[in-house]
């Protein structure tokens, strides 16, 4: 494969000097762009979307050209392992991900096969090597998956929730059960993330966006440890490098320390934390990645520009800042807006990094 | 005013020894309730419920008759403040709170009356007052009201919200109208709490649902500071005593030491709190109010049960701990489930309690 022109990416993941801070964000291949939207609407729904890797390509792209983004992501969704799984994955317009057969009782979860990531999720693979070639080594590409927790919640609830009333139940009520979903779940993940590492991801990052809803004894037992022990399974690259892994827990600004001692290589920071706080936390062992809110960006370019410098005075100067939202990009935004905030991390990041050997 | 036959919580929160720990819930009089849904639909609309000081005082008493609450909190609603500044407060069924007259400008802003407590709020001193002479000192009444930051996301936004992008906008780009609007809610509410106080209420808890949206340094200056300064402005109770303040941020928990900083009596914990934890950071300074998840109440009772003895034992030992949910009771929970919360505080936590005195 070719060597990597811009790694800044990496670089800041493994904690090494750069010039300026790199940055991409959360769902930059989205809604907020009309060429998205125009791709999608070929689509149909966006599920054709996902599952044609021509067009996963064409939408990973298609924000590297509008902005000087450091990474692409893989175009994709979450809940790609739990559809492979026979759930049966649609989403209802304006609703969010539903599944036509959730997942209530242990029966069904005794039955729930364990797909194999290059003959069930092909499609995922085949997206990672064009976009790879693609790229040519242009920024690097980052692989990504759900954590078991967070896809137990909508296999279990069906759909979004806003309390978790059933996969809660489930724990205290049949925790055997639960356990039993999330050893699975953490084989198929640890299954798909080597797979697309196969395929040419050089990071990965989980998704842990409802781990932040658990008590802190939960969330060590149900979304912390099968992500500790993915972390553990994963593979290095085909050349034989580190592949690193970026946990995001939302809302787990309690567990600084706890999801840094699971072994990974950075932590996605949601907005709530102090950047600075947390680096004075955990930033001996990881690097860390975010954290603006996404809802700045409907602030004026002045004010985003003034936000991106505040959390970049924060962090401070030297190693291990990947910059990021706290959360995924929302569909109103103003394109022009994203580019405030890329060029002026790279910017304004310039006097963090100047001493650097 | 009679003395205090049940003064548990009182204790609790000056952090004296009692003989086993009190215990109240968030939303105790509430939906879950077949008799306040009774009283509701003989009410009508739930404003006419909030507004009426005998039907209010009914609402109020039910959960003692079933459950052995350790205190009664005060029927109302965190947006009687607004209502009062003019802005129209109605409830679309099963839609939440909303504002006929949002308030989005600075003009507006700067048009907001003050109200008087007495005079624009008079049903709720009149409930307080009502409620006061009916518990005849059986347990306190706790009062209470809405943060100034949580009060003005409804005020800014008009109803309740995702992602506060209405007033974030604000925060950003026009951030003096904002902090107007904090200054008139903080005078409001401090007003608003001495009125109480000075009908009857013996504690009063701040509701700040929706300061945990915040980043750390907002969260400082538009939520935090504007408690703080409420908390510096109660007065003591008629005969002259300190009447307790519990500050309640949802999402809170990073912040801990820094509410606990303002000067209040005690904090509220949501759930994703390890109490013990809490108790280490700030346990010498404030006692601690929580924190079950309200999802636990779906489970059995004999789940109940074991999730309330984690958190007794969590906590420990010693003075300064109210059992209370972590967030209100939803209204889909059995009473029973309730009662055996309830049930479960009193008779597990005797042992922390023995060596006392």
């Amino acid at each position: 494969m070719t060597a990597l022109i811009n790694d800044r990416l990496l670089r800041a993941l493994r904690r090494e000097p750069v010039d300026v801070t790199p940055v991409w964000l959360m769902r930059q291949a989205g809604r907020y762009l009309p060429e998205y939207r125009a791709t999608r609407s070929r689509a149909g729904d966006f599920m054709s979307l996902c599952q044609s890797p021509q067009l996963a390509l064409e939408v990973t792209m298609q924000p590297l050209e509008r902005f000087a983004l450091d990474a692409a992501i893989l175009f994709s969704d979450i809940l790609t392992v739990p559809d492979a799984m026979g759930l049966g994955l649609y989403f209802e317009e304006g609703e969010g991900p539903r599944f036509r057969q959730p997942v209530t009782t242990p029966a069904a979860i005794e039955a729930l096969p364990i797909p194999d990531a290059e003959r069930d999720l092909g499609y995922v693979m085949d997206a990672v090597r064009l976009i790879r070639r693609e790229l040519a080594g242009r920024v690097p590409l980052i692989g990504f998956s759900g954590s078991p927790w967070t896809l137990a919640t909508y296999m279990v609830e069906g759909q979004s929730s806003r309390d978790f009333r059933t996969i809660k139940r489930m724990l205290l009520d049949q925790p055997e059960a639960l356990e039993l979903l999330l050893d699975k779940l953490t084989l198929a993940v640890t299954d798909y993330l080597n797979g697309q590492i196969a395929a040419g991801v050089q990071a990965v990052q989980i998704f842990d966006t409802w781990g932040g809803t658990l008590t802190t004894g939960w969330y060590e037992r149900f979304s912390l440890r099968p992500m500790a022990r993915i972390v553990a399974g994963l593979n290095p690259a085909p050349d034989g490098s580190r592949v690193p892994v970026i946990l995001f827990t939302k809302q787990g600004g309690l567990w600084l320390e706890r999801i840094a001692a699971t072994g990974c290589d950075a932590l996605g920071l949601d907005w709530t934390v102090d950047i600075g706080e947390a680096r004075a936390r955990v930033g001996d062992r990881v690097a860390l990645q975010g954290n603006l809110d996404p809802v700045v960006l409907y602030a004026s370019p002045a004010a985003i520009r003034h936000e991106v410098g505040d959390i970049l005075a924060r962090y401070g100067a030297g190693n291990g800042h990947v910059f990021n939202l706290g959360h995924g990009i929302h569909p109103q935004i103003e394109p022009d807006h994203v580019a405030a905030l890329v060029d002026a991390v790279h910017e304004l990041s310039l006097p963090y990094h100047r001493v650097q050997g």
